[in-house]
């Protein structure tokens, strides 16, 4: 067996005997999904720039088409097609919430090992106050399209779609569409299309119908993806490809306060505004991104217009929209309006991650609304939404369809627009007069570099050791 | 002063302490090749193939357009547009002409410190005993195509077109056009278009008069190349654009046995026959390569048929010429025949390195001849060839126009013979029923990787630190 195989049998076995408790078999999954020849195929990337820390190590890997920024170590592990992107890491003497006595020692790095991340974003830093200094990810099989934002995981399984939020995770199963955020999670298997957010001060949760996910996005008996919104993104995979066939790009116009990523598809009438982030892999046709407006990883804006000071967090998919200022697209979302049938998102709204919005009619959200779940008719919004006023006079609890609130909603209001404004600076939609730099002023000027694997030989598959520092 | 500019006076002025007593300062060379934007406009190549051993390392370096291939250290040096190519370093256990009880205790090693090469092929292996683990270049300028074949150099300037072979040099300056291959040379200066081989069995020395040589391969007063020779290339040179502008291209047919570099310019009706190796930066037009024939590093072969087992010798360029079976054309060789001028060459001639035909008329070389110098008519043919019965038959001297000859004609060609024979099967030209593999067997299968520089900041122009190994 070639070293390639023998990479891939390590990690199945490690992953399941850490799920061992749950009977959970990965061998399949990474059999269906792993393709060798595709491994072949794909060169890695990594990008310099001379305002992040440098350091990059990769060993007996196999990294076909991902993407690397920041600090990052990969070791005995298959990185295909992923985005892992360390430009938000902590820096020496950084501290962390819930560790503000515990300076870092040392610049924070992403250390992945014995792990396959397959289509997977790896982003932001570690909100683990135990190993500050290391984003850790081990003996983990991350599917198609998860987001592991902020999250350490050791021995997991994260379905398709999954997103895990700023916490740590250990011997979990997360199954696919759930977005978690909850802090700290231990022998755990997290359903299906479960929306949970939860600290000491609130709940949220939701729970999308079995029969939803399954025609958006379920799995198969492989735990193979399928459904609407991966139909969406596969269709869409052929418009990269001119990306990484042609070394030079003629870059779309943006203003010099803003970053367009050479490798992010811009498309149709687009334009860019003033402060915007286009991140790596986001998708543009026909985008109007008003000043401040960002697309992060996997992100698709298509026929829509965003009027200012927007996130589209990774993932979030947005399509004949028109989104009011100030409003926020959480991850994963999926807003599927059609030209007869659009969107429209009022101001200072707040779309909660893993939302599906696709209805034959108009669907139109008002300003400063909370919105989730999956309204698929104009009467869905009843249940699926609320005005931020009505639900920061909650005191203890709320129902409202299959969704459960518990806590004070004016705490969970100011929690989240927190939050956003955090993204919003971090990305540099605040910027003015040289002040409050984020990553649009900051990841304008990066230098891309590509490695590939050995072709031939023993070592077929994997690439050569290499490490990359200043 | 930023970093990059910092480390070009360095190199100067180490290699102005080692050239002292000639009173020859580098400066100007320096300044007026190296444009710093262009530094930083191109990327740099490594090759990785399962057949040799790979260690790249280059540290506090500007490495721009630059082709690497082996294993290879750049520590503080700027290596512009040249090929590295490590792909006949010798391997542990291997021992070297001359110190035959030494075995490497190591693989070789190309080593390049506070050196600019510019333009400049590196290759072959280390021909000095003293230093069989290290191939290395110190304190050295060398210019536009030199190539630095099988020599170490220490404090050395390499004019535009010179060639040294197979030796050591120590603080020597060697004039443009110059061909070396003297063995050991120590503070010595030589003359421009000299064509010098010396041994302790013969030696053979050729120069060209002064006129001839500004004409094709002069320099001008900041010791900038000038000429036909250098305009020749300078007119090609936006050919191989395309190259690197895709990531992927539909390669040109060629045999199993046979590999074409995927950086090599092919166009025209070129037809690639068995066992042909066509090398990085080659550029084929209307080329009819011979079976065994080869192609290497910045040859041109522009409307010329190879009838085969052909070496066509780094920087050799045959036009509008007919080249027959086993005949060898040696570096930097100019065959400037025209449509109603052609050249014809007959079987087994040996054309000595830098020799320049250019004449109005056709020019034709017999079978078994040996040409040197400059031919710019038919009259010329009797001063710049002997047949090689005639030389062999030579016993102490010979003198034919600008050309002395000393020592056994015999046991010259002999060498040249054996030489020959050992291009042709390092290459893969006697490659059959898969024994004598070579380079055009083994390089088919080269994964090509990309590295930038910072492109911002203090330290924009040099490379991150990249060390590369299995």
């Amino acid at each position: 067996m070639n070293q390639l195989a023998q990479l891939n049998n390590r990690i199945v076995n490690r992953v399941n005997a850490n799920l061992a408790e749950f009977d959970f078999d990965t061998q399949s999954f990474v059999n269906n999904s792993l393709d060798h020849d595709k491994m072949l195929k794909f060169y890695a990337f990594y990008g310099i720039t001379s305002r992040h820390p440098l350091y990059f190590h990769f060993k007996k890997s196999n990294i076909a088409g991902s993407y690397f920024l920041g600090k990052c170590y990969v070791g005995r592990s298959a990185i295909y097609k992923s985005d892992v992107r360390g430009d938000e890491l902590k820096r020496e003497g950084d501290t962390i919430l819930g560790a503000k006595n515990i300076p870092l020692v040392d610049d924070e790095m992403i250390v992945i090992r014995d792990s396959l991340l397959y289509k997977t974003l790896v982003h932001s830093n570690s909100h683990n106050p135990e190993s500050p200094e290391e984003f850790g990810i081990r003996n983990t099989i991350a599917a198609h399209y998860v987001n592991i934002h902020g999250s350490t995981c050791e021995g997991c399984f994260l379905g398709p779609f999954a997103t895990v939020d700023l916490m740590n995770l250990h011997s979990c199963i997360v199954g696919e569409f759930s977005y978690v955020q909850v802090g700290e999670l231990f022998h755990r298997k997290v359903d299906p299309g479960t929306v949970w957010i939860k600290n000491q001060n609130f709940e949220f949760k939701y729970k999308f119908q079995k029969e939803v996910l399954d025609h958006y996005a379920g799995v198969n008996a492989l735990y193979q993806p399928r459904g609407i919104i991966y139909d969406f993104v596969k269709e869409r995979e052929q418009d990269y490809e001119k990306l990484f066939d042609v070394m030079n790009l003629e870059p779309i116009y943006a203003p010099a306060s803003s970053a367009v990523n050479r490798y992010a598809v811009t498309q149709g009438k687009t334009r860019i505004g003033e402060n915007v982030l286009v991140s790596q892999r986001a998708f543009l046709e026909n985008a109007v991104m008003g000043d401040g407006s960002n697309a992060q990883e996997n992100s698709f804006i298509i026929d829509s217009t965003l009027h200012g000071l927007n996130v589209t967090a990774h993932g979030g998919k947005i399509i004949h929209a028109d989104v009011g200022r100030g409003s926020f697209v959480g991850f994963n979302s999926f807003l599927n309006g059609k030209a007869k049938a659009p969107i429209e998102i009022g101001e200072d709204c707040i779309v909660m991650p893993h939302t599906i919005i696709d209805a034959e009619v108009q669907i139109k959200i008002p300003d400063e609304h909370l919105v989730w779940g999956f309204i698929g008719s104009a009467s869905d919004i009843e249940n699926h939404s609320i005005s931020l006023d009505d639900l920061a006079a909650i005191r203890e609890s709320l129902t409202m369809g299959k969704m459960t609130f518990m806590g004070k909603g004016s705490v969970f209001i100011e929690a989240f627009r927190k939050r956003i404004n955090q993204i919003l600076s971090t990305n540099g939609a605040l910027f003015q007069d040289g002040e409050t730099r984020g990553h649009a002023q900051d990841d304008q000027n990066i230098s891309f570099n590509l490695i590939q694997p050995y072709s031939t030989g023993e070592l077929k598959g994997l690439y050569p050791s290499i490490r990359i520092k200043p």
